[in-house]
């Protein structure tokens, strides 16, 4: 698909020291020049939000030939903004966001930052993918998800995407052997159950931490990524950068407002 | 729709004090009971971010038969999901959100956090719709939009929206006698160019303000808000919760990943 080598946009939200950020930085360089602007700090569940009230810092961290990595104060979806206005020479061919520590499947997908950054590059015209692994520690070990990562890779660089999508790939944590395949799937109708952790500070007063877990409303339904990742499959799901819903266009207009 | 008198759960992410704000409540006392839970402070630009590293703190400001108000240090989404999971007895009928201060037509509606704390009532399948008037100033004049609120919200408690949807209604700026009707359409395709401030502080570093403009890719399409929005129309717009791109699975599955 491309003539010369791909110039390759890299981001995610758990911030530039990520394990999964150090894979995908060096799965990318496999196959183009790769730029790096990813936060400094973690900015999980960040979703698309972007910074308005505080101006945004970068720094250089790292330039040689076919890599350059810039660290940023701001969000995933700054990053990319920042990327393609003021750092690159030229649009990206590709941007490619994670790898994830955590599943970002189902409704995850809409807190995700590393998603939102893939969005974003969608909204710019620009091939995207987002990447997680379901494991959510620190010192995840992402070699079993390089080599998905390399063959969706390859495909995408050979094929394109339409830029209206991009791709939602959750990655299982299991061992080579395990994973049956690659599945595209529908994202999972679900919702983050929230319980709330109350508590009350030395001055009495209360506060609260967000925990919760996720309730699958279709835990049968095999065409779903939440379906495919438990029965051990990569899940793969074409994520719309244009939010109507089309189908209810029709019947909206037929309503008296 | 509703037997007994509806609850109203309202947000914004212009903030509790929001002139907005105010006027949405107003109306949905009119027709139900209503809880307000809002930010403390502005959280443009938040979309659906989640509040993960710090505590959230509540704090409630008003109470009467009726109308309960509360402030929240968090984002929207973090309001619509306390409100849910902690300060009401039962889920609310319908979520509203806004008046916005400023559009949120086309591809604005993804780093909105008005229109996030709506797409999270759908999630929770709630009825949800976010309203926003073209207007961007703290000292807005809400008269005329509150008129078209009433109607899209006398249409929506008789009739429902499927809760797999939520309404991105914006309203222009106009006198009333200027506004020509309302009109359902589509998100117009386009996106931020962003024109970013790079400046210097004081020790010689490099800091940038997110500036930039809106960069519409299809001006003439009569059927996107943008277009609607500009020729004197209130935009409705419907949202899918579910991101996935279900026209592009079958095409996907052809591919060899």
């Amino acid at each position: 698909m491309y003539k010369e080598r791909p110039l390759i946009l890299v981001t995610n939200d758990d911030g530039i020291h990520a394990g999964g950020l150090k894979m995908l930085i060096d799965i990318a360089g496999e196959y183009g020049d790769v730029v790096v602007v990813a936060p400094e700090e973690s900015q999980s569940g960040m979703s698309h939000a972007i910074t308005i009230k505080q101006p945004i810092r970068i720094n250089k961290k790292h330039e040689e030939n076919g890599l350059t990595v810039y660290s940023c104060s701001g969000t995933p979806v700054d990053c990319v903004k920042l990327a393609i206005n003021q750092l690159l020479d030229r649009k990206p061919d590709l941007l490619l966001s994670g790898i994830n520590h955590g599943s970002n499947a189902s409704v995850s997908v809409i807190y995700s930052g590393t998603m939102a950054a893939a969005i974003e590059g969608g909204v710019n015209n620009i091939h995207s993918v987002g990447f997680s692994l379901l494991d959510y520690s620190s010192d995840a070990d992402f070699r079993v998800a390089g080599k998905i990562v390399r063959r969706i890779l390859k495909e995408v660089l050979s094929n394109g995407i339409p830029t209206e999508i991009c791709l939602n790939v959750n990655i299982p944590a299991l061992r080579e052997s395990e994973i049956k395949g690659i599945k595209i799937c529908r994202q999972t109708k679900g919702y983050w159950q929230e319980e709330f952790d109350k508590r009350t500070d030395p001055f009495n007063r209360d506060y609260y931490w967000l925990t919760g877990y996720f309730n699958n409303n279709e835990p049968d339904a095999s065409d779903t990524d939440e379906w495919a990742l438990r029965n051990g499959y990569v899940s793969v799901v074409p994520i719309r950068v244009d939010y109507t819903c089309f189908d209810y266009i029709r019947e909206l207009k037929k309503r008296k407002f």
